[in-house]
């Protein structure tokens, strides 16, 4: 984790079993400071270790606060995510351009903070004053109530999906060669069988078979399978 | 929710209380049709009522099946989604790039299904066999063990924010049962013709025959074509 990355910081959580979900999504997401202002059954809390998943146990110890305004004195910007919109002329970022924006800010070293309000009404609006864009998640506006854990994963994930990451492809396909020299066996195989009904159909079906294996995309290995169930399918045996 | 949405399909799964944020995490998204293969604690169940915040009582009745092979028979393109990888030569995708793919599918009416391995051990190598993608979540690689409903969000969550693109699609794949009925043709062909050498091997070539054959990914008219080909290979004349 060398890439500055944002504070989580719960206002007003009650219950530990959400503390600790929000943990266990930090980590999931390689996010590893969190802030709790005035949780309501006190630090540390065995709930929250239990339902972290061990997440609580490897992260730097979490540290709480008695207002927002102390827990983000030592950030750059500061990010509140609202499930209702609120009447504040500030910017509106989805999750996913918030990462983007985290991203960019790190990039020049400054610190930011994630604010999540706690389970029974999520952030006052003297919290939100406090920061400079309000997150908010797209979700099902008819069923848009998300859990705390929940909340953070998906801002958390988001954060984690903003860099680049090499891709990783399935496998090594067949060279044509040898592609080629198994479907000519298997086509002269199926003339012998009789599979063509009529001369003026076969370049047509071929090409039919043809385009259907070769969308398989067969490895060196396949190929080699493929040989295989042609011998054992036109052995006399069966 | 106009559009044709993925099926989620969970496997296995043990505490109604993961059945339950399944659910409300679907419904977040947009998503209601859920499906359950062989729930430990059978179905319904008041913990998952519970832990559904009231999306299980607004979402169509879940469907409870004895196999993931039943599970799956009506839809055409089926993800798995698996934490560790597996080695299978099955395209991989984020769910990012999944969710993209199922909104394309579900432009050309595809229906699609997305499974969900239980909380024990994720799914097992013969349900991702099932699978034509296999979907993983980048997530940190110390610490990626999500629980199933954060999973299912996650998934959820990309659909929601994906959006089609006017990418056109080859052609309709057949259903799952349509190609399942000829790959068991074709095994116990296989079978009587000698081609699985021993009985401790035939569940893994099995597997990696069935993997190379649904990445062809062939459509009705194909699978009549293949059946075609099995009966003239088979055949006594050649």
């Amino acid at each position: 984790m060398d890439i500055p990355a944002p504070v989580i910081i719960l206002v007003d959580p009650q219950m530990g079993e959400n503390i600790g979900a929000a943990a266990r999504a930090m980590l999931n997401c390689g996010l590893s400071e969190l802030r709790l202002v005035r949780p309501r059954d006190g630090w540390p809390n065995e709930r929250a270790e239990a339902m972290s998943a061990g997440a609580l146990s490897v992260m730097p110890p979490v540290r709480v606060f008695d207002t927002v305004e102390n827990a983000v004195a030592d950030c750059h910007w500061v990010y509140a995510t609202t499930a209702r919109p609120r009447d504040m002329a500030k910017p509106v970022m989805t999750a996913r351009e918030a990462a983007q924006d985290i991203r960019t800010r790190a990039e020049h070293s400054h610190r930011t903070a994630i604010l999540f309000g706690g389970e029974r009404a999520g952030l006052t609006n003297d919290d939100v004053a406090l920061a400079h864009t309000i997150i908010t998640i797209p979700l099902n506006p008819e069923f848009s109530s998300l859990n705390l854990g929940q909340c953070v994963l998906l801002c958390g994930y988001e954060w984690y999906q903003a860099q680049p990451r090499p891709e990783a492809l399935s496998h090594v396909p067949a060279t044509h060669k040898e592609f080629n020299a198994f479907f000519k066996r298997l086509e002269s195989e199926l003339d012998a069988h009789g599979f063509f009904r009529s001369p003026e159909m076969k370049p047509t079906v071929s090409r039919n078979v043809r385009t259907m294996l070769s969308r398989a995309n067969p490895s060196d290995q396949e190929i080699n399978t493929f040989h295989g169930i042609l011998s054992a399918l036109t052995s006399r045996k069966g």
